[in-house]
Order: C-alpha cells, then structure tokens, then sequence
C-alpha cells in the first residue's frame, strides 16, 4: 500500500473565528481542509478566564513544514485572545502526493 | 517552534454518559475538553450485544499521567455495561504548558 | 494500565458515500466504526476540480492488517472519481482485543 507520512493538524477554536482560521490554513499552504462542530470548555490560555461554548475543529493533512507554519501563525494571532487548541499528530496517508 | 509531547485522549460513549465522562475526565485532571456528535455501531465489549446509536465525543489534551489516569477509570467505570471506546493518540501541542 | 497498539482508521468522503464506506469498513474486518459530520473543501484528487460540501467522517480502531485493507479498498473504488481522504494514525487503546 502506497503511503506517505505527513502531518494532520487540529485547531480547536471559538466558533466566531471559523472563516478566519479557513483562510490561515490554506494561507499557509494548506490544499484543503475539513471542519466540523464541536463543543469545548476549559482553560486555553484566555487571559483571566475560561472558555466555555461553540467550537469548531478545523484539520488539515500538510507537511511537516506546512504544519509548522500553521501552528506559528495559530499561536501568533490567537492565543492571547482567544480560546484555541493547536496540536498535530503523524499520520499514514494514502496517495499522500495530493496534500504536499 | 516550542511545541510540548502530550496525549490526546479520546472517548466515544452512548451519548446517555455524556455528564459522567466529562465529569470524569475533569476529575483525573484535565485542565479542559472538546465533545462533538457522533453515531456508532459496533462491538465494543457490551455483554450479549452490539452497540447501535448516537455517541458522544470527548477529547481531552492531557499529560501521559492524567491520560492513564482517564482510561483506567473509563475502562473500570463503564466497560462491562456500555458500549464505550478508549483511546490515546501523541500530539505535538503548540504552548503545551497550559494543559498540564 | 493494559493497553494494546492499534490503528485508527479515518476516511472523510463526500457524504452521499456514507453506507458504501461504512459497508466497505465492515467488510474489511472492522468490528464496528464511528461516524460524524463535517464540511470539506479542497483538492483531493477529483479530476479536474475542487471538492466543497457536506462530509461525513467515517472512523474505525482496527489492526494494521485490517487498516491496509480498508485503505487500499477506499483508494482503488473512489479516488478516481470521488473527493476522499485516507488516513492512519496509531493509538493505543484499552481492551484493545475487542477490536481485534
């Protein structure tokens, strides 16, 4: 089976940030993505409180390089004031040459 | 980029335990969550008979500690009685202090 | 904690494919899957233009034999013609050999 090893990258943020954090990902190189609905609570960095309410998940399967520049510009823009979750993972893609 | 090695801890329960596995998940330490929707069918270890209906998500970015910790109450919790699945995936977080 | 290495299976399609790959995941060896929503957009190998619409997000924990096969079914039956992401990630899940 002809795999490639990229990387899936998540960003879980408050929903209102939803076209913005679209247009990031694909700024930075990525070719598509997929959100969905979600629901967070937590502590996430938001200065003097914690988020509670309407999330989406945005993912993205990139390279390596491509990952870290979303997460850069993820944690650049949003985290002071914002509730954001960014985090990647190794994934095994198949006919991985379309993402990269 | 400063990225931190955790675990995502992920749980797909009947959606019935939605409460109890957030409670629960907050209770062995986990500074935060994401739940989502989801529907499932499938053998999951309850007795006598497979599972078939709406599921909740519940994602949490923990330390390896608090992951073991998440999964051996899950597993000893509702296993024997609900269709409920467990499972921990490596994450590069971006500013992963915040979640231990 | 007694937990076992396995694969995490994702594959996000179009969601007018949902019963054939949830069919396709069963019949691969899956013991049971999940399923959600989600909005795609990108370029995923669709000849001549780009995916955007409704998605559905079909997930399995299966054995790497298990994960091959559905792999291979998926990018040989809609790659062609179909918008649809493949992929594997390992997880380490507990009871593992429910799914196995």
């Amino acid at each position: 089976l002809d795999t490639v090893t990229l990387k899936l990258v998540t960003i879980v943020a408050e929903r209102i940030l939803k076209d913005r954090v679209v247009e990031d990902v694909l700024n930075a190189g990525a070719r598509g993505y997929t959100i969905s609905d979600a629901y967070g609570k937590g502590s996430r960095g938001v200065r003097a409180s914690e988020w509670e309410g309407p999330d989406v998940k945005v993912e993205a399967v990139v390279s390596q390089e491509v990952a870290d520049r979303i997460l850069k510009h993820v944690s650049t823009t949003y985290f002071k004031h914002y509730a954001v979750i960014a985090y990647t993972e190794t994934v095994e893609v198949v006919r991985g040459d379309k993402y990269i």
